[in-house]
């Protein structure tokens, strides 16, 4: 299945996008007016999350923006209403920030979780749902890549929450029949993803760094291993997922193409970016419990399912990435 | 490590009991007054789960009952001061109530629980905790016995909730230095359970119906296989675990001495009431979606690491319970 076969899916369907002021929201609410999708947006725009208005730029009267909280019980009943998709995408996504607080992250991952999903069974039991999970349900991998069948065990709240909300979106499905799929998502970077700090990935943080001519920090020995999807992959991931009956009441990972250090990652982006600098550092003390060690994530059950791989490199991605940068500073600085 | 071992352990000791007037609570708090432990019982006698003043008759001025709500951040920054260990039994146990009202169980098993733990961590980070999970983190087996490794994945909202408990327990060792053990109950019964309905146990509910000479019923064929801790033996291992420094951090299964069919279950109810009857019914259809299937725990991580095994067989135990119920229904039905 390519690009064109998923636009009679999507022409003229009513979409919600959950999260969708967000990097992957934003990128795959696009996506879906350039489709000819009639898209709805929910974003409470909550600070420090990614939400970023001009993440729509030019998009703004194609699609309906609601500013509302998934919080509020009857924001939601109201927006599930109708949809013929919702990709579900709101959440607190900062791992250091759910340890500073975890009862926030169990308010917005779990609680506004169920909230969604008893929505759905109540007022629109037939939609179609992707939740955007993460691999941080897998805690520190025994052994890499990480499959499905890896054992589970998250090591810090946001993983534990995001793992209780990808069971609620199983439940529902085995219990209630609603048509959902959770997609364990690694490192996503791209255009409109969050780069004041790390909060959303340290890639963003690195990005706006590398820009402004300051130093990369890499924590410990640079040796950690991680995989990077660009979001365009992703976002063509999530489109697959939700027109395959299928991918129903299944969790999958998702995965790079490539495999690096974090050291390496480093003189990549100097050597793209063509200046810069970087220096190793000993871990934060606040980090180094909650660091996962070496992360690759094996995609083969979700390319066997719908036929998804990533198609852009980390090189050709990340040439992407700071050329947006570089033209959008100050929307994103 | 056996009984008397225990008492310089306790004797003199603040102990905390959360759901002490329930019914593992109850027998444990009970215990440790036996042993001279300065016990605290919180419970909020939550309508339908499980606490009963009658549990603690003849201990009321042995130990200190506060009845407040684990829900109250207030009531819980207070009780956990100055305790040297907890016992942290209070949860929502009712599986088909953990699915008709997933909020409930969301703020009971889950935020009362990061409140527990974030008290700990600002007013008693030294103190033991001992947090009771269950078997329904396991979901359906996929071979028995079932041990620590076997794939997590729970098939109901309580399961998701209390596998985020247990988690919560052993990240806030493993981050913050907590001194935590969790342990995956099985069916436990005896004295002091609840047996009004079969919200904490059907078999609960079959030994008052035993005892009123209605008939047992058994859902499907009664093949379904399960093992069964007597509450003594539970009790056991929770005290043994909270004196085990090689326990914190951990997770262990609990499991029982003989496997049973439900069928064979009421067959051995019967008999040892020496009057029933028992009959087979389909599985209702609110309950054969969250149905586990067949259970039975192996508990010998936990034997290896405190040298904990069940000691009461199931027809000694069944009979200690009926015999405790015959005499003390008006407290109970």
């Amino acid at each position: 299945m390519n690009v064109p076969d998923l636009i009679p899916h999507y022409r003229n369907q009513r979409v919600l996008v959950t999260g969708g002021l967000g990097f992957i929201g934003s990128n795959l609410a696009r996506r879906l007016v350039d489709m000819g999708a009639r898209v709805t947006v929910l974003d409470a725009l909550v600070p420090n999350f990614g939400g970023n208005q001009f993440n729509l730029d030019g998009y703004a009267d194609k699609l309906c923006v609601v500013l509302g909280d998934l919080r509020e019980p009857r924001v939601v009943d109201e927006v599930v209403r109708g949809q013929s998709f919702i990709f579900n995408l709101a959440g607190q996504v900062s791992h250091l920030d759910s340890m500073r607080d975890p009862f926030t992250d169990l308010e917005i991952n779990c609680r506004s979780q169920l909230d969604l999903l008893e929505a759905c069974r109540q007022y629109n039991p037939g939609v179609r749902i992707v939740y955007a999970s993460t691999r941080q349900v897998y805690g520190r991998p025994r052994e890499l890549p990480v499959d499905e069948d890896h054992p589970l065990a998250p090591i810090d709240i946001n993983g534990i929450h995001k793992l209780a909300a990808g069971w609620y979106h199983v439940l529902y499905h085995d219990v209630y029949g609603l048509r959902s799929t959770s997609l364990r998502m690694t490192n996503t970077y791209g255009p409109r993803m969050r780069v004041v700090d790390s909060r959303q990935t340290f890639l963003g943080l690195w990005i706006r760094q590398v820009i402004d001519g300051a130093e990369l920090l890499v924590f410990g020995d640079g040796q950690q291993k991680r995989d990077f999807n660009y979001v365009d992959d992703v976002v063509q991931a999530m489109l697959l997922t939700a027109v395959s009956a299928a991918t129903e009441g299944q969790a999958y990972n998702l995965g790079g193409l490539e495999v690096i250090t974090l050291l390496d990652l480093a003189k990549l982006l100097v050597e793209l970016h063509r200046t810069g600098s970087y220096r190793l550092v000993p871990f934060p003390p606040e980090r180094k419990p909650i660091d996962i060690g070496d992360y690759a994530g094996n995609y083969s059950r979700l390319q066997k399912a719908i036929g998804w791989e990533p198609s852009v490199t980390l090189r050709s991605g990340l040439v992407r990435t700071l050329d947006y940068y570089r033209r959008h500073r100050k929307s994103y600085w």
